[in-house]
């Protein structure tokens, strides 16, 4: 699929299923209701895995002096040209310019070098669900807007194993998310040096690739080592008595992935929500006009069969039937039940299922089960989709001039040697507008030659355009 | 209690208690993941009751143009002393300066023009839990901070009555969530035109009443009237055809309640937060040493006698028992369940009940019910207790010479005729720093003369100083 076609098929999508909107200041949009019980859910689902793990949430304020965010050289320098900068309050000019948060490592290790002191005060395990801004010059819907919305989990520990340790399950996280909830298919891998984190060691990522062969971040975790504890003297006393700067991490997953979800499950018709991620599961349609004291009646029980699923009874009647399943099939629900008085006497309801579009009738009595398992097919077929695409559009490549080829044609993830310099890979990116996603973290090493420079290289890098 | 002292505790007690930092922008704070726990279980109470009538959750964006808050007259003249503006974004100077969001009437209503156009576009039943920001000079964690937590509620109605009883519910809600949850009594009121929120037709408020005889604004709810659609072109066709303007309402709960909440239940030796809202119900200290296998045996079979509380098994090895139980003390959870060796063998354990001090020997067969019990005792008797500290703090005052010994000294609310004269109130204000807080929504019709100028009133208003 086209970049243009699938942007603007998107566009139309996402603003006529009330998704959201466009704010009046620059680069913003408005998350509207059915859009942020995704992100409801996201974090629902998140802060379960987070707790198993003892990690808590908390809030660390918007605004931080520009001096603190200067403390960490790589780090101003690779936020600089997105900041927003606050100047004045309460009617008169700040002595010093604030910034309005594009990420919160500094003023998060700002309170923890004075929280930590002790061995005993770490492992520092904070979390915390907020907005942050970055300065942006065209909006696209969630993908690429100047605020977002996101969880920034900032860890402190004692020693590199334990840090490397929490960045790898904020990956593993973040891959489940994506698979086992949105249902797309992700890499998991290391960025390379100028592709990481301003201020990290090192930075994982989870990539997915859309429709038209455009890699999107889907989420990132980062290993900071020892650099911004430096900056900001974290440091602790050892059960020995030596005392050392902590290990830390830090890691994110925002809003920007709904757009990854939803355009790898969108189509011509309409959205598609794997039922894992989907707001609405089910929505009931009941067929009013013949009889409605028995559509009520059959209303009513279904609400007690249904209670386990995430329902939604349209009882609206200044809508005919029909405007309401092309209303939730633009949606993306997965599973429509249509209900007339006929069905009630027979005990049955139609079932429209709308990744295949299969109509069913079902027996009440088996209706429950028959709704676990179809929405457990749905979420597994949605899932082997991407992974399906994803496999047939990462392509091994050996020569510069396939490369060229692909990124001019289907695009999609080329594997291809790369010597590790970072002129080869500014070369590449100025000549096709690929970029290194990510080392794979099962990758083998081997012998090859930089698909650029010809230079020995011993693994081959996933190579995509991104968003 | 005199203010100062009352201040002093509190302050040492939040930072004690790991509840807050401050943060290093001007009148920032840190809410700490105890605290932020509290606001958690706000939200997920809040939330619930939000549901059942149909409110939904959304985001709207934090940056509104300056030119969106000037619509409204009343709005942006309230609000010009406490904006803070951004004026540079991506290196750039910003061609008009951005608000970052004190409230968000402005750039929501801008949404809800575009949104609604028919009667089947009513209501709109819209909320967000955010960060707002509105300049202070000094900082008093929660109860006065630049930044704070709160959600918004924002409706729109086809006529006014659905707008004053969503109005009415927002208020009973708030009033729940004090007086159910935090344990703290409220007198559910009217704002005077002075006091009610900027651009409102009216105001609703519960005031809460502090150990220092000062009155804490607890939450508010507007009735926008047509204010609001009038300046933002919010119009609906009615079924009839007739164009017409919206009817609006606001609401607001924020994380200065939880300063309230504190200072309602704190004493000399620490915090006590009642149950309902409690984020730890009953912390669990084993006695280590003696039976070490015996212990954790114990402690798995409390595990799963205590499901259903919130409960925090305080297993570290670095601390002995002694120091756990300040330590817990001090964070003001409400049961602490004591268990060693000899409690395992005769299947009891000792339970400590913060608020009474009593501590009690509990089999374990009933110790399920025993915790369920006290818990709602003790939930109880915090409302009962603030219940009564209200009762005996609000004076019924005729003459001004007493109005001003009363502020001079113990203070609380009086109960004062006052004739509606904005000079008459602005006079009492500043002579005795007392404010209108409310007029009860209770208050019946009587005979009286304005406590300050004589004139004849119709009703006793709550006067008190508030923080």
């Amino acid at each position: 699929m086209k970049t243009a076609d699938l942007s603007e098929k998107y566009l139309e999508l996402v603003s006529k299923a009330e998704l959201v909107d466009y704010g009046p200041a620059r680069g913003t949009i408005v998350i509207r209701p059915y859009a942020y019980a995704i992100w409801e859910r996201v974090q629902e689902v998140f802060n379960k895995k987070m707790k198993v793990a003892g990690i808590e949430n908390a809030y660390f304020p918007l605004f931080i002096p520009l001096s603190l965010l200067q403390k960490e050289k790589e780090h101003v320098e690779g936020f600089a040209p997105e900041l927003w900068l606050v100047t004045h309050g309460g009617g008169e000019k700040l002595a010093e310019p604030l910034v309005v948060r594009p990420t919160s490592e500094t003023i998060m290790y700002t309170m923890y070098s004075k929280w930590v002191q002790s061995w005993r005060d770490l492992p520092i395990l904070i979390n915390q669900w907020n907005n942050v801004v970055r300065f942006e010059k065209r909006t696209f819907p969630f993908l690429r807007t100047s605020e977002f919305l996101w969880q920034e989990g900032h860890t402190a520990h004692k020693n590199e194993e334990e840090a490397i340790a929490m960045q790898e399950q904020a990956l593993e996280w973040y891959r489940q998310i994506y698979e086992d909830y949105y249902g797309v298919a992700v890499v998991l891998g290391k960025k390379s040096e100028s592709e990481k984190f301003a201020g990290a060691k090192t930075s994982y990522t989870v990539e997915a690739l859309m429709p038209d062969g455009k890699a999107l971040q889907g989420g990132t975790s980062h290993n900071l080592g020892q650099n911004f504890s430096k900056s900001f003297d974290v440091t602790f006393q050892d059960q020995a008595g030596k005392t050392d700067y902590v290990w830390q991490t830090s890691w994110g997953l925002s809003t920007r992935s709904l757009g990854g979800l939803i355009m790898s499950h969108m189509d011509d018709k309409g959205l598609f929500f794997p039922p894992e991620i989907a707001p609405i599961q089910v929505v009931v349609v009941p067929i009013w006009g013949k009889d409605d004291v028995k559509v009520k009646e059959g209303i009513k029980s279904l609400k007690k069969t249904l209670e386990e699923f995430r329902v939604k009874y349209d009882e609206r009647d200044i809508y005919t039937p029909g405007w309401k399943f092309n209303y939730w099939e633009l949606k993306g629900v997965p599973l429509r039940i249509e209900i007339g008085p006929r069905d009630v006497d027979s005990n049955k309801v139609v079932v429209a299922r709308l990744d295949t579009g299969d109509k069913t009738t079902v027996p009440m009595e088996q209706l429950t089960e028959w709704i676990k398992n179809t929405l457990k097919e749905q979420q597994v077929e949605a899932l082997s989709k991407t992974k399906k695409y994803l496999a047939e559009h990462t392509h091994i490549v050996d020569t510069y001039d396939e490369f060229k080829k692909i990124m001019l044609g289907d695009k999609g993830f080329v594997r291809a040697f790369w010597c590790g310099n970072k002129d080869c890979e500014a070369k590449i990116k100025a000549e096709t507008k690929a970029t290194t996603r990510c080392l794979p973290l099962d990758a083998k090493e081997e012998k090859g030659e930089c698909v650029y420079c010809k230079s020995p290289a011993n693994y081959r890098w996933h190579f995509a355009q991104a968003y």
